[in-house]
């Protein structure tokens, strides 16, 4: 009901797109028949690629992620070049032309992956493993760091040009293929990559593979995309540890001190209590509004799956589209067989900030150090010498990472039009729409000049992205194949 | 003059006992004479024994150091027996008779030591490191694990008996030596050992070497220590790590949950904040308030040694007269470079509590999960099951460690003068009396029957004692074998 009261308001976009993308739903059906023809060649490929350890901050390590990537392109005849800042993972570019297309879409992924502790793992991070073992069937998964954020999406669109080759489809727009090696890392290079390869990089649109499909298992597209920028935290205590029987509740604990400032930063309903945080939140448009209502709320299905005896602030959907903070990890001292009756000399927490439009990494910065000065903390961001630390009675160490901001398309555009009904069209049924998704890609750095930059997703969304025994969803790489088919043929 | 005063009261032993102790005296002067020629020989012996591997959880390290100890008595001529309790730390007996004495006072130290992490180390644990390098002068510092905590104080014991018999002073009373090797595990077979040994472990009265010397470098002896409990807290998120961004502010993190709980524990100030918490702490004496208002008060030196901006209770010595609650390490996800942006399904604190009269660590674990239920939370004691985790909004795993209760014997008894009148003969000034040790030392167990039982420490309190960089300072080894030389010759 709600699309058709849309149409009458002027929204036409959601109504029924997909009948009217003949093109788009056939490209989807003919890659299907190719792909279940190919499933093992597809998975070998994945596998082999994955098997690459790929975390940034390891030069020589992404670098083989770019080789075997123009590599794969090499196979299929498409030269791909490495662009390349010295000292930095490098962007591989792609393009593949079609000689009647008036556009050029650019489609992204990234090919770097986030840390890991190997020893959190049920199998090791770079060795794929199909579980559970036997024959593979849909749900069947891959495990791997980077089986779902962002690896397989690029076999993926690979497999998808393999797919309309074969069954001599052409695509309707200029393909280029942007593959980034260090988003993990916040994407520190990339607008610096823009600036230095105009060319190279210019496109009428972005699509992004990065990110998951909804909870429920349906396609969904994002618009928008939220900002980044985390932050550590240190606390002090005395400056050697002591024991805890001699100085304890006389000595200042590190531990207690980063406790109550932690406890107030958040209240226990996901409102983040930093003094003026929600003043840079521009409201929502009544068209993203009424997107977000149509979405399916999966909430509870998700709250049973991951076993919480309750969630801090509902529905999911709505809350991604304000800002976050969360923590993401503390550590002082040391518990289990390893603790010892002290008093540690600091403690430490790590924070990520998601950002919606308009907040920038520096609003954030600037709101969350006056919150820490109203409470008394002198704020540093080097170790604080003997004299600081005699003079102050609260002190906090500062480490912020650079972060960026977040980003929005409209959802009315030509293009946007256009991408949604194209990929409800490959999948049969209306696509969910997102304004903003809420994990952080770079969308900023694509947006310059008010580019449209549209998520179209594929990996299951619980991949256990960024956690120990990532993995990917067989029929999720399936799916995937085929909505990109449709993309490189239907737009 | 407090001194004074304090006689005319009828409570003598403070007055000028050392004037009345020759035999203390002499006994001290002529074995720092010994020391004196026969450093290097002590040194040797305290590296040998530091360079043995002593955390209790390692039963083949722990007997190594019982071993270690029985050859050191054997090359005096003295016999020392392993008393065992089948797969735990044996408790090493050594017997010196006199002919003449009338009592057995029993001397106590413990040769297993505190858990390392020995990357937070300067030099390795047990490799024993005298620094600076150059002359070892009073003022060197001899690095190691257990320098301090309680190793070098065993031999300082030997040495003493070595002093003795060059000056030929007979001790004036049966000493008896009884080393303890899991100590820092919370001497949990400590009690089994004496319901096995009773003869073996009887004495009318025990000193025990363990602990510091007064922050002022003065001597102290104390007559009390604090019992002990240790306990685990778990909080939980979400089954599984989650991404940040997907799910942050929605899904609960257990780190704001495990903060919020801590926060709430304690004031600023040292108050702990568990209902009832004070009830069952018992009022100091008059003789007791005396003794602490006539220590010296080093608190604001050593806020200055310790680069404190500011302390919680105060004075440090009247704050631990009282309970205290230690939080000792926390842990969840990762910190730094291992900082991934998830959620994380756990977060673990490790608490001490010290117990003063007359807590008992059941006291104190009943009031601590009563206090948790009223704040709404779930107490569970292994991992939550699925149901569990949906049936309950927030959940605690608790694991207590056994602990022990604290003890104190009183100031006036005939055992306490003297032990206060030799030991203030020998050092030539009043020693500083403390009612109860801010650390905690079983007491409790060698209270049986209300034996006396009275700590005379050596060490400095500059240690590092459970910490990265243990050390003993070496003037503190001198004045300690001077001072137990008086004591086996003059009590």
């Amino acid at each position: 009901m709600k699309r058709c009261v849309a149409v009458l308001l002027g929204f036409s976009i959601t109504c029924a797109g997909f009948a009217a993308e003949p093109r788009a739903a056939e490209a989807a059906r003919r890659t299907r028949q190719w792909r279940v023809a190919h499933e093992t060649q597809i998975l070998d490929e994945v596998s082999r690629f994955l098997a690459l350890p790929n975390v940034a901050t390891t030069l020589s390590d992404v670098d083989r992620n770019a080789d075997a990537i123009v590599e794969m392109f090499r196979q299929r005849g498409i030269v791909a070049r490495q662009l390349r800042i010295e000292g930095v993972p490098a962007l591989v570019v792609a393009d593949v032309k079609s000689p009647r297309a008036k556009q050029t879409i650019a489609f992204y992924a990234h090919y770097d992956g986030q840390p890991v502790d190997a020893s959190q793992w049920t199998t090791p991070p770079w060795q794929p493993t199909i579980l559970p073992a036997g024959p593979v069937t849909p749900e069947s998964r891959i495990y791997a760091r980077s089986a779902s954020d962002d690896k397989s999406p690029i076999v993926a669109m690979l497999a998808a040009l393999d797919a309309l080759r074969a069954a001599k489809i052409a695509p309707s727009v200029n393909l280029r293929f942007v593959f980034e090696g260090e988003e993990e890392q916040g994407s520190p290079h990339l607008s610096q990559y823009f600036d230095r390869f105009p060319n190279e990089l210019s496109a009428d649109a972005w699509i992004l593979a990065d990110g998951p499909v909804h909870p429920t298992r349906k396609q969904q597209i994002f618009f928008g995309a939220r900002g980044v920028v985390d932050l550590e935290i240190t606390t002090y205590g005395p400056s050697r540890a002591l024991h805890s029987g001699n100085y304890g509740n006389w000595a200042v604990n590190p531990i207690v001190t980063l406790s109550r400032l932690i406890a107030g930063l958040r209240d226990d309903n996901a409102r983040i209590l930093v003094a003026g945080f929600y003043d840079d939140v521009r409201a929502l448009t009544p068209l993203e509004r009424d997107a977000i209502a149509a979405a399916p709320n999966a909430d509870e299905t998700m709250r049973r799956e991951l076993a919480l005896g309750r969630v801090e602030g509902t529905p999911l959907l709505e809350q991604l589209q304000l800002p976050a903070l969360n923590l993401r990890g503390i550590s002082s001292g040391a518990v289990g067989d390893k603790a010892a009756n002290a008093i540690p000399t600091e403690a430490t927490a790590s924070i990520d900030f998601r950002l919606v439009p308009d907040q920038t990494p520096e609003s954030v910065r600037r709101r969350v150090e006056a919150h820490l000065t109203s409470l008394g903390f002198f704020i540093t961001r080097t170790a604080p010498t003997t004299e600081e630390r005699l003079a102050h009675e609260k002190i906090v160490r500062l480490a912020w990472g650079s972060g960026y901001p977040p980003a929005r398309t409209p959802l009315d555009l030509p293009i946007s039009r256009r991408v949604r009904d194209v990929v409800s069209a490959a999948i049969g049924y209306d696509t969910v729409v997102v304004p903003s998704l809420g994990g952080s890609v770079p969308m900023y750095v694509f947006r310059r000049g008010d580019t449209p930059v549209i998520g179209v997703p594929m990996v299951n969304h619980d991949n256990r992205q960024h956690a120990p025994d990532e993995n990917l969803r067989i029929q999720n790489l399936w799916d995937g194949i085929e909505v990109y088919a449709a993309l490189f043929a239907g737009l």
